[in-house]
Formats: C-alpha cells, sequence, structure tokens
C-alpha cells in the first residue's frame, strides 16, 4: 500500500508514529508561517501540518501549489495538536509533514464538494463521481451496502441461498413493458429483462431449494415518474412448505434485524391490517400509521338533510385534523385548493371547526344545526381544536382524495416524523381487480398469487370477491415490500389465466414451462420481493431513492454522465437483423 | 412451517419425537405387510415406515397411491431402525406414520432424478427444475453460493464494499459484441448490457471509494463456443492507493481463504511467472502447473545437419514425457494425428525414445547419430524411459501446437488430477498485441491497463515492447481471474487511445467522461476480476460451467426451458421504434 493508515485511523496513541497518508485536499489554510491541509479519504480526515523555517522548504512549496482535490501521498509524523477538535475522530492529532508527493492535481471542480453542496441535480449527476465524493451520498451508499449484507446475514442464518436467475429471459405482456434484447444468433428473435425474478425462484421452489434469496436488479421500460428508475434492485426471496403466517414472521424478523442493527431502532411486532380496513380507515392500501386521523363515514348523519353536495353523494367521509380549530380561513382555503387540484379531484371541502370553548362552526351551518354538527364530531371523536374535513362523492375516488389530505395534514401537523417509524402488514388483498377501459379483469399482485382456499370456488364465478394469500409490507406510509403464497396446482394456474383473460394458447406459449412443472411434484410455496432501493431510501430518512444508487438514471431514463443511451452503429444494428424505423 | 423438521436433522436422540416432515418421495418399497418410503428435501433423506395391519388403513391405502415426485407431508413418530443406514445421517432412525397427505402429485418424470441419470443434455435442460432435484447439480449450486458468501466475508473484513453499477450502459464497439437494448423513450438510441463494470468501478475509485466489490453479472454477444454464456458472473474488485504487490497479495489472499473454507485445501503462497516464461517454458499464458515437462529450445543442437525441416523452421522445441518410451508406435502415431488436427495445425512430430537400457530411438535416426540424441536427451534432462517429442516451424504457432500436446500427455500419463491444485500468477504481460488482419494494436487486456512506468516511453515508438501492469490467476491450466493497474492520467489515456488507432472524436464520445475524470484528481488505482462461473467449477472439480449455473443457454444462446428468445408482438416493436428487417 503507498500509505500506512487511512486518514481516519489515527489517535492521540498513534503520538510519534511516522505515517504516509493518502488521500485528497478537502481544505488549505496557509496562514503566513504555518499551513495546514485537511486531507480526506472515505475513512476520515486527518489535519496536516507544515511551519516555515522548520519544514522542509520543497514541502512548503509543493503545499503552496495545492489546489482542493488534489491527490497527495503525505509522510510525516504524528503529534498532539494544540487545538483539539472534537468533531472528528482523528481530532487530537496532526501529522508534521516531512514530505509532499502530489499523486494527481485537480481541476477546479464545477461544485463544491462539501455536505452542502451549490450543485444542482443536473451537474450533479454529470459528475456523478465527484458527487459521489460527498459525505452525504457516499454515507448513502454505505448505508446501502450494510443494509445488503445484513440481510444477506440474516438470511444466510436460516438457511435460505442465494441463488443466481438469468437476467437474459423471455417477454410475456402481462404486466409492465419489458426491457428487450435482439438476439443475434436467432434473427428476429429477442430476450427481455426480468421485471423480476418471479417464475424463476418458483421454478427453483419445485427444484426443492426450499428456500432462496437474491439480491438481483429488475427491470421496466415504464415512463419515469419522478423518483422511478428504470432498473432497480430487489431483495427476492421464495420459501417451500410454509403457510402464509411462516412468511409474515420470518420476514417480519428480517426487517426487526435491519432496523436493529442499521437503525439501532427497536420495532416491535409489526401490526396487521386487512385491506378492507386500510381502504376503509386510510382510502389507501399503505397507510402511514405513523399518526391516527382514521377515517369516519358519515352517511347516515348527514344525509337527508337538504344538502345537495352530501345527499347526492355515494359516500360521505371525514377525518379530525388533532388542534387545527385554529387554522385560519386562509389556511382552509389552501386545503380546499389542494383537494381540488386535478390530480386529487374533490369538487371541494367541508369543515367543522370544534373550537376550544365548545362551539362549533362549519362551512355548511345554513343546512345543519350546532346539535347535529355535535353529533358528527362526537361520532369523529373530535375534540376541542379540532378541525374536521370532510369530503363527498364517488366512493372510491372521495377515499383517494380524502387519504392526500389526510396525508397533507399529517405534514402540516409535523406527524410524519422521519425518525419515528410505523411498520405494519396489509393482509387479504383481492385476487383481482376489474379494469373498465380494457374490459377485463387484472391480477392484483401477478398471475401467480394464490386465492384463499375458501375463496377458490369463485374463480370462475365472482373473482372480485376473491380474497388472495398476499401481503404488503408498510413502513410510514411506504410500500417496502409485497408478496404472496403462489398457486402451486396446475388446474388452478389456467384457471387463473383464464381468469385474466389469456387463450389456452396464450397461457402455454408464455407460462407453459410453469404449468408444466406444477405437474411434476411443485410444493406449497411462497414468497416476497422487498425494493431494496427503497427500503435503503427509507432507513437513510430521504424521500427520493436515486441518491441510494450509485449511478442512477434521470425522468429521461438517461445516464448524463456516461451520455446513454446513445446511437449504436450501423454494423451493430445489421448484425442483429433490425432497423430503427425512419419518423 | 408445514413441518417440524426437515428431512435430514432427525437423529437418534430424537427417539419418541412426534414429528412432521415434509418432501419428496424418492423411492417407495412395498414388501407385502410393510411400506418403506424414503423421503427426500435439500436437507437429505428420511425413511418413512408403515406397516399393515398395525398402521391405519388409510395411510396404507395413501401410501400405495404414492409414485417417485409426489409432495408428501408425513406425521409420525421417531423410532430406531433395525437395519442402520450408516450411508445417510438420519441412517439410525425412521419415521413410523400416522398420517400421509399428499400436497402435490407428479407425473412420471422425464429422467431419473438420481446422482447417474438417463437423462440427456438436452432433455435436463428443458426439465431443468427438475435436473436441479438431482443431489449432484444441487451441491454445484450450493458450493456456489458458499464461494460467493465466503468471498464477500473476506473482502468486507479488508474494508471493501459492494456498490451496484448499472446494467443499462452505453455501448462501446472495443472489445467483444454487446448486447443491446432499445430506448422506447430515446427512439433511435440504444442502452448497452455491460461486458464488465470496468469505467464504473475506475469512477468508484476516482470518487474515493477506495475498495470496492460486485458479485455481478455480464454480458458478451460472442459467437458460443462450448462452455461460453452469453451472461455469466464475475467477482469484480478495484482498490486505490496500491501498487501491484499489494493487489496480487490481496487477492492471493482470497483465494487461499476460498481454497481453505469451501476445499479444505491450504494452497500457500502462490508462485509467479512472467508471460514471457510462460510463452517459453509452456508455450501458454496459462500454464497448468500440476506437472513440469517444461519446453526445451533445442535449436542449437538440432540444425546444420541437413534435416531440412529443422533447419528450416524458427523454432524446434520439445518435451520430455516422463516414463512415455515404452509407448507402442500406435500410441506415437496417436499423438502425430493428435498434432496433425487442424485446430492443432503442426505438420509432424519427432519423438526420440530413451530407453531403460539406455539406448536412444528416433524417427529422425537418418539425421542424427546416438550421440547427437543422447546430447538432446541430456539437454532435455530426460530420463531412461522418458518419449522425448518436438514440433518444429514457425515459432508462435508451434509454441501453441506443443502446448496443446504437453495437456494431452499430462492428461494421458494422469498428472492433471483435479483433486491436486497448483496456482500461479502470470505478470508483465505486454500491453498490446498487433492485430494482422486489422493492422492494427489492440489492449491485451483492455484500453484502462496501465504501461509499467519504465516502458511508458515506448508508447509512441514501440508499443509491442511494452509490459503492462497486468496479471493473470491461473489454476491447473484455468485462467480464472485477471486484472491490472489502471492508467489514472488523463495524457497517458489518451495516447493509449491514440496507439489502439481510437481518433480524439471516438476516444471522447466513448470514453470522455472517464478521461475527464482523471482530471479531477484520479487515485492510483488497479483490480482484478474473477471469472466466478468458473471459479465455482473449478471448486466443484467440473470442466464445464453448466452445471453450476441454475438456469444456463446452450449452446445457440437458447434457454429451451423457457423458449428464449422468441418471437415479440408487433406493437412493442412499433413502441421501440425498430423493426425487424426481412430476409
Amino acid at each position: 500500500m503507498l500509505r500506512t493508515h487511512n486518514c481516519g485511523e489515527l489517535r492521540i496513541g498513534d503520538k510519534d508514529k511516522k505515517v504516509t497518508l493518502c488521500g485528497w485536499v478537502q481544505k488549505v489554510r496557509d496562514k503566513g508561517g504555518m499551513i495546514w491541509i485537511d486531507l480526506r479519504d472515505r475513512y476520515g480526515i486527518t489535519q496536516l501540518i507544515m511551519e516555515e523555517g522548520k519544514s522542509d522548504a520543497a514541502v512548503i512549496e509543493s503545499a503552496r501549489k495545492l489546489g482542493r482535490e488534489f491527490v497527495l501521498l503525505a509522510e510525516g509524523t504524528v503529534i498532539e495538536r494544540l487545538a483539539k477538535n472534537n468533531k472528528i475522530l482523528t481530532g487530537d492529532i496532526e501529522i508534521k509533514v516531512s514530505k509532499i508527493e502530489i499523486l494527481n492535481s485537480a481541476k477546479v471542480p464545477p461544485f463544491i464538494i462539501e455536505d452542502e453542496t451549490d450543485g444542482g441535480d443536473d451537474l450533479r449527476m454529470k459528475y456523478r463521481y465527484l458527487d459521489l465524493r460527498r459525505n452525504t451520498v457516499r454515507q448513502n451508499l454505505e448505508l446501502r451496502y450494510r443494509v445488503g449484507i445484513e440481510t444477506r446475514k440474516y438470511l444466510d442464518g436460516l438457511n435460505f441461498i442465494d441463488v443466481e436467475t438469468p437476467v437474459l429471459i423471455k417477454s410475456t405482456p402481462e404486466g409492465a413493458r419489458d426491457f428487450i434484447v435482439p438476439s443475434r444468433i436467432n434473427p428476429g428473435e429477442f430476450y427481455a429483462l426480468p421485471q423480476s425474478p418471479q417464475t424463476f425462484k418458483q421454478l427453483l421452489m419445485v427444484s426443492g431449494f426450499d428456500r432462496y434469496y437474491q439480491i438481483v436488479k429488475c427491470f421496466r421500460d415504464e415512463d419515469l415518474r419522478a423518483d422511478r428508475q428504470p432498473e432497480f434492485t430487489q431483495i427476492d426471496c421464495e420459501m417451500s412448505f410454509i403457510t402464509q403466517e411462516d412468511i409474515l414472521n420470518t420476514f417480519e424478523g428480517l426487517i426487526r434485524h435491519l432496523f436493529k442493527v442499521v437503525k439501532g431502532v427497536e420495532i416491535g411486532t409489526l401490526s396487521r391490517m386487512t385491506f378492507a380496513d386500510a381502504m376503509k380507515y386510510y382510502g389507501n392500501d399503505k397507510p402511514d400509521t405513523r399518526f391516527e386521523m382514521k377515517f369516519v363515514e358519515l352517511d347516515e348523519l348527514v344525509k337527508g338533510k337538504g344538502f345537495n353536495v352530501f345527499d347526492a353523494a355515494e359516500l360521505v367521509v371525514g377525518i379530525a385534523a388533532r388542534g387545527a380549530a385554529a387554522y385560519t380561513r386562509k389556511e382552509v382555503d389552501e386545503l380546499t385548493e389542494f383537494v381540488k387540484r386535478p390530480q386529487i379531484g374533490a369538487k371541494g371541502l367541508v369543515y367543522v371547526r370544534v373550537n376550544e370553548d365548545g362551539s362549533v362552526k362549519s362551512s355548511v351551518d345554513k343546512f345543519y344545526s350546532e346539535d347535529e354538527l355535535k353529533k358528527w364530531a362526537e361520532k369523529m371523536n373530535a375534540q376541542k381544536g379540532d378541525l374536521i374535513l370532510i369530503l363527498a362523492g364517488e366512493a372510491k375516488q372521495t377515499r383517494g382524495a380524502l387519504s392526500e389530505l389526510r396525508l397533507e395534514m399529517g405534514k402540516r401537523l409535523g406527524l410524519r416524523d422521519k425518525n419515528k417509524y410505523s411498520c405494519l402488514w396489509v393482509v387479504d388483498f383481492p385476487l383481482v381487480e376489474y379494469n373498465e377501459e380494457e374490459k377485463r379483469w387484472f391480477a392484483m399482485h401477478h398471475p401467480f398469487t394464490s386465492p384463499k382456499p375458501e375463496d377458490i370456488h369463485l374463480l370462475k364465478t365472482d373473482p372480485g370477491k376473491i380474497r388472495a394469500n398476499a401481503y404488503d409490507m408498510v413502513i410510514n406510509g411506504v410500500e417496502v415490500g409485497g408478496g404472496s403464497i403462489r398457486i402451486h396446482n396446475r388446474d388452478v394456474q389456467e384457471q387463473m389465466f383464464k381468469t385474466l383473460g389469456f387463450t389456452e394458447e396464450e397461457a402455454r406459449a408464455q407460462f407453459g414451462f410453469l404449468m408444466e412443472a406444477f405437474e411434476f411434484g411443485a410444493p406449497p410455496h411462497g414468497g416476497i420481493a422487498f425494493g431494496f432501493d427503497r427500503l435503503c431510501a427509507l432507513f437513510g430518512g430521504a424521500d427520493s431513492i436515486r441518491d441510494f444508487i450509485a449511478f442512477p438514471k434521470n425522468n429521461a431514463g438517461r445516464d448524463v454522465m456516461i451520455d446513454s443511451p446513445s446511437h449504436i452503429e450501423q454494423k451493430q444494428l445489421d448484425e442483429l437483423n433490425i432497423a430503427v424505423k425512419k419518423k
């Protein structure tokens, strides 16, 4: 090694040692007679010191040539600092430099390489290799590494084994769009990149692998919304000879382990909520349960009093925002604007203030007496000082809008604390949902999810009523993982494809290998996949996954650093037997 | 869990326990009154026993319906076996069954699921999920898992961190052919799948990550020879602030660790050999050093005696095969045929027998006296009983042919023992080699490899003479890993691209980001990549990597199980803005 120590490890106990350090110049302070350099590497910062007259003239001369981000090799002796710095672990010592070698020079970086940077997103992404020098970004990736290795430790301890599944697989039209890869050796044919290793992990169960995991790249060619990446990473797991209960316990254990070792937080036992309750009380299948503010349905109390908006509504439902009765007119107007935004789509907002003096005041006083309003408050368990917010309309849409409003109120009231964690399982999802546009049933999770045995008879007659053995893990309103018990019986799988509108030929062409596998002794099995990027962002207390990925793509799917995707040579296209279409 | 224990863990100490097991029927023996079932899972085999009259009639009836590979749940009591089976760990006990539940039935498998199977390659690949049930194949993947997790442990202990690099990157024409991925959002543009994360790991060094590793899928669209896969896995590593010596020591340590924990073998310190010596003594840059049989050049002794074949040859070189003097005429003819095969391409083979009685006999007695032949034998250090084999011709081609003959003789003489390991470093590779067809220099490793500092001045004048700071790890004649110290200076990198025939524009378009990165403080760095599939096959004592990959592709790049690659829908092509060319 060019160095004897890294920049984070020397302590007062190393005093008088001759050492060699390597690293980047974080800062140079030249006070006439004295020069200090903060030398930085991944492990920390160590201060170098030189003194005119005392240090070698060549050393002083070298030091005066240095700029930010120069790469140095410095030899010297560990001495005790006069002015200690208790903010860094090496703060008791400094290095009295006897020799400096410039290993590489550096142009002035396009943005400041510190925790708070002046680099905007575009610049940071173009020079991602410089952005990654910043402590904050590097620490995110170190956290990601730790989550990964602790995941492996936990699963290894339970006899799970990592089996690599192929990346060049087969395109299947069900679900999101595939990325495809032309085959040169098989002209006119294409591989697809996996959206998940789903069928392969199921086949591993058929093979008797019993417990499988993989931390694996997956791919979806979707229109990129904020914070979606075309390639993303899953913690992908599958087990045989289990019930849903076993899966929930095993992977609740994983998350408990990760919170403990990575965050030092004990999260205890996860609560469970049915999909039906999540929709009823939170209007959302991934409720943020860091705060209560549950939905209360008011139809019985509010209808038939001449207020047409409520009378005509399929659903009237409200929340009580603790301590928000003092909201100004302007603040309430803001909330009204919030729910009327097109992406939320409510027609209006009814409020009821439950004042500190016990009086009640609403935006619909014309239609309801104070006594009536008090009954609403009572049903909603609203206290003095609360603000009741009510939406009305078509049931599904209204729940969705109220869910957004609830989250907004949670944010405004400071109830969505990044350092608090509320984890739960949402269970008993519907197996399928009807798509009005395409006029057919779609799998809520995927076509391999097993119906609950007691609901299986409804497959042919009333699929919408079937509950699935499916479950999502939700933390702070984010779905971090989801999975299901799988179908392991050929007939049920065939019936499922039929329900989803596959012809027999389509089912056979796309998933014939899986259905055939089920005939050769498939064990009962099930599994789960966690969104690894998202989980890491959650542990890091960030909203965006982007800074938990070393080299992310932007919202147009571009890597602006390497400038990809890009045009390729005609020769490559010819070899692949494809052509780019003329506009 | 449906089971209380797996099929590999019950022992005599568990006697009288009530247990539930799940697994596959390996075998049923029905001897009238008694029925035994071997129940199998990943962990082992446990024997179930039922007795007519004593066991429940329903249990007997169920047992008689069973076929091979049925999936069972069996409840019962652990009892001591009368006839112990010391071949399996559960051989002291059996389960007296009180209840059998058939969890799934199984059709008769298309081949026998035992260590020795009657399934040919095609059938095994089509039903890979059944093939994976065979102990031999499953154990290969378990070994692979162990190699992977021990690699992580070793590297984690040395502060290496796993950073995921992107899979959707940019096509670069240098090197092997890329797989490409059309971008839907950026019409007419393409991603490429990485042949290795080379540039990204170098950028991570520029970022200060200091020590990086990844066990990562890589892709090469090459014409598939036997035992090549379009997707393969690398153990990919990079370090900063190091010399070549540090890399060799660190990764020799990794291999030593793996041999110790995975194979229980101490391999000691690796020897080192220069590329020049490897070519001189073995005619091969990945010599199999499990046996000696070094090349000896005979030009000085053999030329000018009237034997035109030798006189006209650029090189006359031989090996002494220990104890092969007794080879029959037929055997020697076989060797002659062997070297004359087109893929080896020698014109003929000269032999000299050093008989046990001290006499010497050769195929060129007409040209050389016995005394002269004895001098050859002396120079070659051939002993009584040895067979000297000599080839002559153009130097490079002759070395290559003799290398093949040496390996063949090693095989015939039983010197290539799969349970013996000979590991070494081959170092000091040439930086570039001239390609006569394309009339230009090609990088021997890749364009990022650093010349030895003392040879760097030859870049413009005599590139063929430059030695690189590059190294391969060779085990038993297989290159299991290779790497280099990298260029970290923009000027040198530019000069290197120029030497390889890149125009400035091409260099900038393809690798501008890397050269720019070198200007912002790039540390000295270097690394290595191991072929993970190959390394696992080596540990498993197999020649082929295929059974160390869960779902491999065949030699036409096809996954015959899922039938991929395949045709895709016109709609997909349209969305991607590409068309398949008509023939």
